[in-house]
Order: structure tokens, then sequence, then C-alpha cells
């Protein structure tokens, strides 16, 4: 029998929300005989008022101890905006040395897709999590006078480069269509795009079975509209991932749809999955926020646990929901998980 | 009457090819009494190859004394992906600094976009173009091994940040909706996008008529393909910039179409002005090239030089030869050239 020990962190706005769905479409699909320990942690905005914490050093000690962690959304507009971001959920990411981000997109039948003519989408990006312009490198000379001088520093390193290209090329070789893009623009960030083509080549080697293709990020944002079904795993940098991803949720049925792990693959540290849309603070509480992103979360978090069977439930429930959702005729939040959590039961 | 001394770099790929239909065009529209004087510069891949030449300080100081250049396109797969770019093209941009980089984008009548439902878009980028992680700056240790560390450092100043600001506000105020939106990331790039955000606010407090706006750089690619009709002006960094503005191109009608101006508005050194597109050499000689980017671009330059109805009578011949574009038959880049330079003289 399986047991998980799980940590929940709400956040703020909807996150919630998302986040009591997830919990009810988990407890759904799990075996009769798996134990579900879940953890609450109060963090985010209203802490950060409360008391100025954004992640102590007890509570980061203590949520080292879970198996995973579920996230809902960080942020408010009543907080310096970077303060819970960089204090909190990339201090997370960080700590727990998540370097791969994995972020899904697929097109479900039914969803809207701005894009004409519905093509085909189904590819992963594979964004690195723990390096680029978001190590926090950087700084501010002269600081709010005429003669400011601010800096932001993108740290890349063969070390960090290396691991996440490999898991690239693993995601990819355990794919059908065996194909995986590295988006980087090597043609003018110069250093660090050289480190990300010289391992991507060199590691490629190791994987004769898996074609290769290199993407300027200007020119992939193109094919993300006019050719999406080109894409089958993609690897690229933090920033970049970041980016496309959004974009890619965009074109994919929307945020409300996008599902994320942040993923330490040693299993040194605990994973922790999150859907990519923020904490909308503007539809808070009205019972609007698609809880479908964060329940997706919860797929990725369970096969990453090894509990394929019940992710794979999720996302045939999913997928069979989408279909048959009705444009005319917009469930609230508790409506989509109580029909998706009756759908992996059944 | 008028005289204009324009400097055509061709460049490579497609470059030659489209460059002569904008002279072809820029001939065409310029009054009887104007003088146009060009000197051809014989820059790109094939000098590189023969001399390993990719801007000698000579013809950088030939360059400065014209009134404006014309650029095709820059970059060979036979060159090491950065050296021309860096050494050609931004060393141009950084020489002369043209730190405004233009880049409007519009729907056409009659001209394909992926999106559903062809969205009423007209917006200009203002991309900054002589800051950013664009500056060099950076650099690899241990290059090559497995102990590799490479950096970009991202350089933002109060001067360089101000004077594309205040540019974009005059623009905003100048268009009838009046409307500027900053783009940035300044939940993460803290320092340079408070900076970034800092002088947005303290320059709108002069524009009082000019409704502002801020998104992550993120959530805007989101909104490029969902609601790209709630663009006016944007204003955003040098990286932000060339990113959106081919995901803009792709949802307007696609690069062939993207004109930009690499401008600087103080007069102090020539503008210069460019399709969107690259070399596209796989297209080089097959008469497949789009020249419309680069007539668009000449149109942007004789604005820039104060011939206003010239620009407009270019730029109403795109929009009337667009309108008549048959899907069934794909004219050449010479016929398409012909098209538009009859219709400006006539
Ligand atoms: C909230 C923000 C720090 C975060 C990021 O930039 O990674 C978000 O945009 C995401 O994609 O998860
Ligand atoms: C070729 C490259 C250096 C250039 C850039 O990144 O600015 C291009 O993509 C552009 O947008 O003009």
């Amino acid at each position: 029998s399986r047991s998980i020990d799980l940590a929940v962190i709400p956040g703020d706005g909807i996150g919630r929300e998302v986040v009591a769905q997830g919990l009810k479409v988990l407890s759904a699909v799990l075996p009769q005989d798996a134990k579900l320990q879940t953890r609450e942690y109060d963090l985010g905005a209203k802490r950060w008022h409360a008391t100025g914490e954004t992640l102590p050093d007890a509570e980061l000690e203590r949520l080292k101890g879970h198996d995973a962690i579920l996230l809902g959304a960080i942020g408010d507009p009543s907080v310096p905006s970077g303060v819970l971001e960089r204090g909190l959920l990339l201090k997370l990411r960080f700590a727990f040395d998540h370097y791969v981000n994995l972020r899904p997109s697929k097109l479900f039948p039914n969803t809207a897709t701005p894009l004409e003519g519905r093509p085909d989408i189904d590819f992963v990006v594979v964004r690195e999590g723990t390096e680029g312009p978001y190590t926090g490198n950087g700084g501010s000379l002269r600081t709010g006078t005429p003669a400011e001088v601010a800096t932001e520093v993108s740290v890349n390193t063969a070390y960090g480069v290396e691991r996440v290209v490999r898991d690239a090329y693993e995601r990819a070789k355990a794919r059908p269509r065996r194909k995986l893009t590295l988006v980087h623009k090597n043609n003018v960030l110069v250093h660090a795009g050289h480190l990300w083509k010289n391992i991507f080549d060199r590691v490629g080697e190791e994987y004769p079975e898996v074609t290769t293709d290199y993407l300027h990020v200007d020119a992939a944002t193109i094919f993300f509209v006019t050719q999406p079904e080109r894409f089958d795993v993609i690897v690229t940098d933090n920033l970049f991932g970041d980016i496309l991803t959004d974009l890619a949720a965009a074109v994919t049925g929307g945020i409300g749809l996008a599902a994320s792990g942040n993923i330490n693959p040693t299993g040194a540290f605990p994973s922790m999955f999150e859907p990519v849309h923020g904490s909308a603070p503007d539809i808070a509480g009205t019972g609007k926020a698609d809880p479908t992103a964060t329940i997706l979360s919860v797929a990725l978090m369970l096969r990453h646990l090894g509990l394929d069977p019940e992710a794979a439930r999720i996302e045939d429930a999913v997928s069979a929901d989408l279909a048959e959702r009705s444009a005319a005729r917009a469930r609230t939040t508790d409506e989509i998980g109580d029909a998706l959590a009756a759908r992996v039961a059944g």
C-alpha cells in the first residue's frame, strides 16, 4: 500500500480554491488502501503582511520532509513585485534544486484555441529551473538617481545545463516522435548560448534515436502560433521557458489548463507541482477559477511518485470532461472539481 | 528639393533581393526633383569569408556620413552563430546609438493571420536598442570543460531607459488611442525591472493624457494571441522586444511584412531601416522572398527623414496591394516590387 505525505501551500488569490479541488480529485483517485496525509503551510501575502516573513528557515526545513508539495499560486498586488516571487516561489525552486521545470502543452478536443485550424498540439517544455537570469545575481548602483545602473546576470553552468539537457533527451526518447528542440538565442547571448548548444550537441551523440533541432527564441514564438505541431520536447533556459510556456498555454486552451512540475529528479528534495497561472486576485472568491490546471498538476505529481495509472486516470478524466464542456454554461470551480472527482472515482 | 544620401547594405541570403525592391519603390515614390544617391557596402558572410572582417573601422566611419542606412539581412549558416550578428548588425546598432528600435504591427486586410476571428491589430513596439542583455557583457570561464560557467549581463541605465521611455510616450501621445504598455519581468528581474518601472511611472506624470499599463513579458505573449487589440504602443527592453516583435509579426501576416527602424532620434548618427526577417538562405535566389517588409521599412525611413507624404503613399500602396493579393497565385519578389513601384508612382 502506498502513502503520500503531501505539503500543501494554497498561497494567494485563487490558490486556495484551486488547491482544494486538486486535493478533492487526488483523494478520489487514490486506491482505497493508499494513505494520504497533508499538511498545510500558511505562506504568501497574508503571512508576509502579518509577520514580514516569506519563507522562514524552519518552514523550509519542515517542507523538506514531505514526499511532494502542491502549490496554488503566489502573489498579491498589496505586496511589492518580486517580494513573494523571489522570497517564496523561487526560493523553493532553488532550495529544493528543482532543475526540471516540466510543462506539458496539449490541445485537448473541444477546448478553445485562438489558432485557426486547430493544429495538433502535443509537446512538453523542459524549462531549466535553477539557473539563467533567475539566479538573483545582479544589482543596482546609484539607485533612483539619473545615474542609476541596474544589472541582471544570467548564470549558466555546464553542470546545470547538462543535467537538464540529459533529462530532456530521456523524455524525448520515451515519446513516440523522439524529437528534441533546443531553444536559445545563441546569436546574441553567445557565451550562455554556446554553452547550451555545445552540451546539447555533445549529449545528443548518446541519443542517436532522438532527432534534434535548434531555434532562436524569437523564431520559436513564431512556430508556436504558425506550426506548433512541429514540437515534441523542447529544452530551454529558465527565462525563455517562462515566456514560451505562457504562450504555449495560450494556444492550448489558456492558462486555466496549464500544469507544471518543479522536479528534482534525484529525489534529494521534494518536487513541487503548481498550475502555471498566477493568483488572479481579480476573480478570487468568485468561483470563476478553473481548477483544471491544478488537477493536471496533481496528475504530474502522481506520475512523479510512480503512480502512473492514477495519473492517467486524471488525464483521461480531464480529456473526457473537456470534450463535454459546454461553451453555453460555465461551471464553478467547485463544480469542475466535483465532476472530475466523480470521473476518476467512477 | 530634397536629397537623400543612402547607404545600402544588402547583406546575406535574400537580403540583396529584397533591398533591390526597396530601392525600386523608393525611386518610384520620390518627387521628380529629389536627388537619391546610394552607395553599396559589401558587408556580411562573403566579406567575412574573404577577409575575416565584419565591420572595419573605415567602413563604419564612411557609413556615418550618410543620411540613412537600408539593410537587407545578415547571417549565413557557413558563419559561426554570433559572428555577423554581433560583429556587424549589433555593432551598427550600438555604434550609431540606435536606441529606438521601432517595430509597427498592423494586420492589413486580406492578409493571413493564424488567429481566429481576425482581431483588429495595430500597435507599435518601441524596443530599446542599445542596452539590456544585448550589450555583450558577460563571458565564460573554463570554457568547454565540465566546470564551465557562462554569464550574460543585462546592463540597464537610467540614461538609456529614460530616453526610450520618453520616446514611447511621445509616440503614444501622437496616436488616437494614447495608450502605452510597459513590458518587463519585474517580479523576477527586480533590479532592471524596478529601474524600468520607476522611470516609466515618473515620466508618465508628464503625460497625463496617456493611459498606461504594465505587463510581465510572459503574460504579454498571451495577450498577443488572445487580445492583441488591447495594445497601442508597447515599450520594452532589447531582448523582450526581440521576442515580442517576432510573435507580433507572426500574428499580423508573417515576417514577410514586418518592418523595422533602428532609430537615433537625435540625428547624431544615421538611422538604419531593415526588415525584421533574417537572411532565409533556404529561399535565397528562388524569387520567393516577400520584399514587402523591406518596402515598409523604406516607408519608415521616409517618415524619419521628414517625407511623410511619400511614406504614406508606400503604406497605402502596400495596403491596397495586400487587399488584392490572391492566395491562388504567389508572385515573385520582383513582381511584388514592380506592383508596389507602379502603385506609388501612379
Ligand atoms: C511568478 C513567477 C516568478 C513565475 C516565473 O517567472 O517562473 C511564473 O511566471 C511561472 O511561470 O511559474
Ligand atoms: C539577428 C539578430 C541579432 C536580431 C536581434 O536579435 O535583434 C534579429 O533577431 C532582430 O530582431 O533584428
